[in-house]
C-alpha cells in the first residue's frame, strides 16, 4: 500500500472512515516527528489552514493552529460566528466556498451532524471534521487511542471504562466508535440511565464484535479497568435537577474513589473538565488528560502532514 | 514610468486615484503571480499587515490574510470592537497611530466615509481601504476588474448590468465608479426606483464619456449584457416591507431568469449573498462569482506586494 | 554573570524581580535589535507564542503579537472570553495548562492580582505578566524606563510627575514600583485625593529611598519635572460625579498647561488615552507617548528573545 495515496487530499470526518492499518501508520508517523521533531519544522512551510469553527471550542481550535505553526504552516481564522458574515445571512456552502479558495486544508466545528461531511462535498481542500453532532469528532478520538498506546503500548486486550455523558457527549461517543476499530478485552459503558449510549454508537461495537456492557456505576467495575476515559455530565441534560444531584456524586473520580482501581490504570478526558475530576487527581501518575492534550497536538501534526503531503 | 514609484508606499483609498495604466500594471502583476507562484513564496518575508475592521467582514479580512501569508508575510488583528481598546474609549486616531509603529501595511474598513483617508494621513505605513462609507472599496473594484478581464479577455467595449442596491451597496458602487477608467460600450443600472445610485457616481461615469442607462428591470436589458454584476437588496432599506416584497422578485437571478441571456454573458457578485442568486446559477459556467472571490486573493498579493516593494 | 542563565525559562510577573543591572541588560539588548533589526529577523523562528488576556487589552496583545511576529516566531490567541471554554466552565489553572503544552510562551492578562504568578506555578514556559491586579505590569515598566532612557540618555536623576489615577491605575503603579529600581532625583505622585497611591506602592519608593512627595496639583510642580507620566482618571472612581467633574480640568493635559514646564519636559502616557491629554500636545516635541508605543514592540522582542533563547 502506498500511504501517499491513502491520505493525500483525504477528508478527516469519522474515526469508522479509518482502517487499523491507517491508524497505525498515522500513529508512526506521529512517532517519528515526536522523535525528531526539527527535521518536520518546515514541512508545511506555505500551506494555510482555515479554522472554521461554527461552534466555540478553544481547546481545539488552538490544537490546530498550534499543530500548524510547527511545522511552518500559517492558519487564518473565521472568527466569532456574530463577526462573521453568517451574521449577514451568508449559507454555509457559500462560507465553506470562500475557505476553500483561501486555504490549503479545513477545519470545521458544527453544532449540526453531517455539517462536516457537506463541507467536504463542497470544498475540493481536504477538510478535518473537528466535531459535528453528537457522535464525530474523529481528530479527539485518534490522539486518544494515540495516548492509550503511549501509557500501554498497545490498545487491544485492554478493558475500558467510559464514563459520563455517552449520549449528549461527542468525545465519548467518538472514542467509543474508534474503540470499535481495535480488539479491546471488554468496554464499560458507565453512565446514568438517562445518557446511555446511542443505538448506532452499540451497534458499531457489536458489528465488531467488541464486548461491552452497560453499568450505572463507575465503583463495581473499577478494578478491572485499565483505562478510565471520563467525560461531563452537564446539568441541563436533566428534566429535574434533583435527579441530577443524586447522580453527580456518583461520577466524580477523585483520588479516594481510585483506591481500588489497578496500579497502572490511566485516567483520560478530553478537556475541558469542570469538577468530574477532582484537582487531586491531577498529581498522582493516574492522570493522563493534560499528557493527552499535549499528545493531541502531535497527532494532529502527523494528520495534517499525511493529508496535505501524503 | 518606473512602476516601483508609482506604488511603493501608496495609500489605495479609491478605485478613481488610479489610473488605467496603474491598473494595468497591477493586473500584470497578478497575471505574473498566478503563473508562477513558486516565485514569489517568501516575497513579504518579515512584513506584517494590520487588518483593523471597524465594521465587520470576514470575506475581506480573510482575504488580505491569505494574501499576505502566500507571500510569506504574516498578520496582526486589530479584533473585536467590542474588546479592542475602542471599548475604553480610545480615539480612531490614536488606534491608527498604535497600528502604525506595530505593521507595514494597515488595512481599514468603518462604517463611515473618509475614515480611510483620515487613517492614511495619520499613518506613515500605507492605508488600503477596505469599504467605507458608501462608494469606496477599491481592492473589490480591482478584483472585480480583473475577474471581468480573465473572463473576457478585455473590459473595453462590453456591456455591463449592474443588479441591485446601488445607493446603500458599497460594492456596486466602486465597481460603476471603476467601470469610469474604462470604455465600456454601455452599463445599465438596474435597480428600483428607490435604491438608484447616487449623483455623485453617475457623475463619475458622465465625466470619464461612459453611456449609461437607468432601468427597473432586468428582463428588458439582460439579452445585451456581456457582463451582470449583482449585489444584493435589504429589505430594511424599504419604509414599507409591503414595497419590498413588491419588488424584490424582480431582483433574483435564476438559471430560468437567464434563459434569454447571451451564451457567454458572466454573473458576478462581490459576495456574501443571500438569496439575490439562485442556487441552479451556481453550476453554471456562468457562475463567476466564487472565482471572483478566488482571484480576489491574487489582486490582493499583487497590489500588497506593489505597494510595499514597489 | 551569564545573562543566559539570569533570563532563560524566566517568568516576568512584577518589575520588583528584576535588578538593574538586568534591566540594563535588556536595555542593552533593545538597543542592539533597534540598530541592527535584520540580524534578529528569523531569531525566534519556530517558537511559538500565546496571548491569554483574560481581561481586553488590544494595544498589549497586538504589542506582543508583533514582536513575536518580528523576530520570525508566532503567536495564538486564547480570544475572547465568551468564545473559549472559559464559557464551558474550564478553569483557570486547566487553561494555563494547555497553553503551556501548545505553547513556548505564555502572555497572560487577568483583573486579579496573582494571576500571574499563579499560572507561572502552573506552567512550564515562561510566563509573562501582561497586567493583572492593581499594581503589577513589568513589561508595561520596562518599556518605560526605556523611553525614558532614549529620550534623556538616563533614568537616575531626574525629576519625575506620575499624574491621574495612581490607586486603580495598573500602568501607574508599575511605573513608580520601576522607578524604585532607579534613582530618580524626585518623583511626584500627582493626584485627587481619592486616588492617591497605595500604601504597598509608597513603600517601595521609601525601601529604596527614593525622595517623593504626594500633591493634588500639577501647576506647582510641573517648572521642577522632567518626566511627565499621564494616566487616565475614570469618572466611575468617584461616588459623587459632582466631585469628578470638580477635579477633571486640573488633570487634563493641554499645550497651554504645560507653557510653564522645562523646555525638555518629555510627557509620556500607558495609552489608550480618552481625554486627559488634548490633541494639541500631540505635535509638540514633547509628546513621547507614540514613541513609547513603538519603543515598547523593541522591549518587548529583547525581552523575548532573552527568556526563550537566553
Amino acid at each position: 500500500m502506498r500511504w501517499e495515496q491513502v491520505f493525500k487530499g483525504r477528508d478527516v470526518l469519522s474515526i469508522l472512515d479509518f482502517t487499523r492499518e491507517e491508524l497505525e501508520e498515522l500513529f508512526s508517523e506521529t512517532d517519528r516527528m515526536l522523535s525528531d521533531p526539527a527535521r518536520y519544522r518546515g514541512e508545511l512551510s506555505g500551506y494555510i489552514l482555515a479554522t472554521a469553527f461554527f461552534e466555540p471550542s478553544t481547546r481545539t481550535r488552538l490544537s490546530f493552529q498550534t499543530a500548524m505553526l510547527r511545522l511552518g504552516g500559517s492558519y487564518i481564522d473565521l472568527g466569532e460566528l456574530e463577526r462573521s458574515s453568517v451574521a449577514k445571512g451568508e449559507n454555509f456552502a457559500d462560507t465553506i466556498r470562500m475557505l476553500d479558495s483561501y486555504a490549503d486544508v479545513i477545519v470545521v466545528r458544527h453544532r449540526l451532524e453531517g455539517a462536516a461531511r457537506y463541507a467536504a462535498e463542497i470544498a475540493e481542500a481536504p477538510v478535518v471534521n473537528a466535531g459535528d453532532g453528537r457522535k464525530h469528532h474523529p481528530t479527539q478520538a485518534m490522539l486518544d487511542l494515540y495516548t492509550v498506546r503511549s501509557a500501554k503500548g498497545r490498545i487491544d486486550g485492554l478493558t475500558y471504562g467510559v464514563l459520563g455523558d455517552l449520549r449528549f457527549g461527542r468525545a465519548a461517543a467518538s472514542f467509543i466508535l474508534a474503540l470499535s476499530v481495535y480488539r479491546p478485552r471488554k468496554v464499560y459503558l458507565i453512565s446514568p440511565q438517562l445518557l446511555r449510549a446511542r443505538q448506532e454508537v452499540l451497534e458499531a461495537l457489536e458489528r465488531a464484535g467488541v464486548s461491552y456492557e452497560e453499568v450505572s456505576d463507575l465503583d463495581s467495575v473499577l478494578p478491572e479497568l485499565d483505562v478510565l476515559y471520563v467525560t461531563r455530565i452537564q446539568k441541563e441534560r436533566f428534566p429535574d435537577p434533583a435527579e441530577y444531584e443524586k447522580v453527580r456524586g456518583s461520577y466524580v473520580v477523585t483520588a479516594r474513589a481510585l483506591a481500588t482501581a489497578k496500579e497502572d490504570l490511566i485516567v483520560m478526558h478530553p478537556l475541558p473538565r469542570v469538577d468530574e475530576i477532582a484537582p487531586d487527581v491531577d498529581s498522582t501518575k493516574r492522570a493522563y488528560y493534560f499528557k493527552q492534550a499535549e499528545l493531541g497536538v502531535w497527532v494532529r501534526m502527523a494528520l495534517l502532514r499525511l493529508i496535505l503531503k501524503g
